[in-house]
């Protein structure tokens, strides 16, 4: 596979190519392999990603700050990258790791893509990875919403309603299901004022409650509670929300 | 407080002044405080030291390398440099801040030492941060052993054992006093083959089983063990020895 593919649609040519190939080679393939790369290229890449949050969203504070980069580096933010890049092409893998499919790996392919940063940066400098990582980051920048990227549903549901002046939801454990080891909890997530009851399944109570505000939260941003309350069995019927991007709407 | 004098102990001179005044404003003194720097000088430190631990350490794989930078850069470390700087006579503190001995307090000096990093950071770029913090830690790993810093005592006790192909320690729960919420356990650490048993106190198993490897490991090195066995009653007498530096001297 030659690698000028991947220098193009990283933006970067590669002075010691090298760098690339043993940023691209898993442990299993060889000794020369990448873990190394990727202990430093977790670093760049956090500094750069830093770096661009810290200049683009100039109001937030650093609780939030830290809340938008740990959604952005975390393992399913790079794999997604990396299937971007294409990179599982350009994987060195073993062969047992060939043959269990390494290649389609989130880790692998996160891990990756955190050495290929480094190589750039061993390479060509901070300045040069950064320009590598921010081509990359801005576009998705572009699609988060600070105020919301990272939370989760009962966190949204709750500053929902605060920002509504609205009484907060109730939990409640409505029937658990099954043996100890493979419970299945249901629970109802109720909002009184906005006429909401909306029940979800889940193999924790967390988990169930964290279903349960989404759907709640769903339903309340489909009503569209400014004007008037509406019926939860209306609300019920409206399909899937995209949630950050639904709230992020409601929130500006 | 004129910051020339910081400054020059950091070996950077600022273009822009009022960065290095808001790095030192903590959120109780006024509005320009130094939360926003610290998130960014967070991992500015992080990467600067991820690349001098990669090329210094160049045979360290990154499971050792993640071990020594998560040591460098905790917080008790980085409040040790902000006090080498004198960090302390140049923080601004509010009212309650200041009466209160914010100015000795670790956490505030060790964010405030990020901050002062994000504020070279911002002010020079990448390389003139990289510089001020190799001028700093390239001393500090000088005295430093990589395959120690960090460890606990029960790991560097098995390693040691493990490194004279002898069998490992038995830690044996000797006695409990006290309530249940104020609980002191003591535990027994034996070596039998070095003739070895020490018993230290804890209010917790695994805190009573640590101060106990620690003895026992002071105890083993003390008797150099290697060119035959002595007994555990001398051991016991030797003084106490500050574990890394012995261990690092031991492993060589």
């Amino acid at each position: 596979m030659s690698l000028a593919a991947l220098e193009s649609s990283i933006d970067y040519t590669f002075k010691k190519p090298a760098l690339l190939e043993q940023a691209l080679t898993h442990r299993s393939h060889g000794a020369k392999h990448n873990e190394r790369l990727e202990f430093l290229g977790d670093s760049v890449l956090n500094v750069a990603v830093s770096a661009l949050l810290f200049t683009h969203y100039g109001s937030l504070d650093e609780g939030d700050l830290s809340r938008v980069r740990a959604n952005l580096v975390k393992q399913a933010s790079l794999a997604d990258i990396a299937q971007k890049l294409d990179l599982s092409r350009y994987l060195r893998l073993g062969e047992g790791e060939l043959k269990s499919g390494g290649f389609r790996r989130p880790s692998i392919l996160a891990d990756t893509f955190e050495a290929v940063l480094a190589a750039v940066f061993l390479d060509g400098g901070f300045e040069a990875a950064k320009h590598v990582i921010e081509s990359l980051y801005v576009p998705i920048l572009a699609s988060v919403d600070p105020l919301t990227l990272g939370k989760d549903a009962k966190t949204l549901l709750q500053e929902f309603l605060q920002s509504r002046k609205l009484a907060l939801p109730i939990y409640t454990v409505i029937a658990t299901h099954g043996a100890a080891h493979s419970q299945q909890f249901e629970v109802e997530c109720s909002v009184p004022i906005l006429d909401l009851k909306l029940v979800a399944a889940g193999s924790s109570r967390r988990a169930a409650e964290q279903s349960a505000a989404k759907l709640t939260l769903e339903a309340a941003l489909a009503a569209n509670p400014a004007p008037a309350k509406k019926r939860a069995s209306r609300a019920r019927k409206t399909t899937q929300l995209t949630l950050p991007v639904a709230v992020a709407q409601e929130l500006k």
